[in-house]
């Protein structure tokens, strides 16, 4: 039981690690605890709209179990300019490590978990990471673009980079959030496409 | 996919309703969207020690949930001397407002899940509520008692309001608890047992 203890109490650290986006109508940054917690809502709501039939159960483990990593290697911004592959393995030593406190049937389910999120195989992984991919632009859409203009990030950024992983996990929901990003682009939230 | 969008958007208020315990090492307060993540975690990690079968998955969902009527009534903490039931009808009012953004489906599957919660009648209920009131203690066995010396709250009132619930849904929780709460009264963590 203290094995469970001490776990529970290492991730409480996820609520430290700041995102870039702020909670609607607050001042500071979301972290990725409470965003780990939205998306997972976000995903059953999204069921019915999934193009395979996926298992919602553990697409909502795949999610709250996600970011953990970034209890030792913080958040990274997906149009950040850094080693993708060096950041994978830094979060892959990571979660060895947290859910390593665990007894070892709960370690190796969580891992699993974490594993076939990264792996982006199986549909419910594809599904999750479009879920994952929308939530910050949902945010954005609904905040004049509040980390896109924070950060400089373009209209042809964010197509490029969320546009292929949400289409291919939630067509649906990629159709809602291009027409809506389009219309963000003619209001003139992005800035000019320099980048 | 706008009901849903929407959905996903007022939920993000419960990033803004705080509650007694801080995260470990932080001074802010944590809020009711990273605590339900936190619990969902520690749900998981403890379904081996369920006193009988319980569906993780439903257990889960009942955790995501639970809170989102705090919405429009704020935390109250459990040794608060308030009226529960008048309590009761306003989170249910807040849920139904709530939940019927989403389409009638989806809506249905989170009331349900809230009721079953609330309910306390089936076995992932039970367990589910002995999570929950298991992790604000964890914390503070965690800090030095944070929340219970900044509320005046004896160890009595600890042992009696979460005790029943915890022992119902996890025994073996229960036991490793109660002895550390001993242990902390022991320390003098909680003051004279005036209430």
């Amino acid at each position: 039981m203290q094995a469970i203890v001490d776990f529970v109490l290492e991730i409480d650290r996820l609520k430290g690690v700041t995102r870039k986006n702020k909670p609607l109508g607050q001042e500071r940054y979301e972290n990725s605890a409470e965003h780990s917690w939205q998306i997972a809502l976000l995903a059953l709501s999204l069921l019915p709209h999934a193009p395979q039939p996926v298992d919602g159960a553990r697409v909502v483990e795949l999610l709250l179990v996600h970011d953990i990593g970034e209890i030792d290697t913080g958040d990274t911004m997906i149009y950040a300019n850094v080693d993708w592959a060096a950041r994978k393995r830094d979060e892959r030593a990571a979660v060895e490590r947290i859910f390593g406190l665990l007894p070892p049937a709960q370690r190796d389910r969580f891992l699993a978990r974490w594993a076939e999120f990264d792996d982006e195989a199986t549909p419910e992984a594809v599904f999750a990471h479009a879920v994952d991919r929308a939530m910050p632009a949902l945010l954005n859409l609904a905040a004049d673009g509040q980390s896109w203009r924070e950060n400089g990030v373009t209209h042809a950024q964010v197509v490029k980079r969320i546009g292929p992983p949400i289409e291919a996990g939630c067509p649906a929901l990629w159709a809602h959030m291009k027409a809506r990003l389009d219309a963000a682009q003619a209001a003139g939230w992005f800035g000019a496409a320099t980048a």
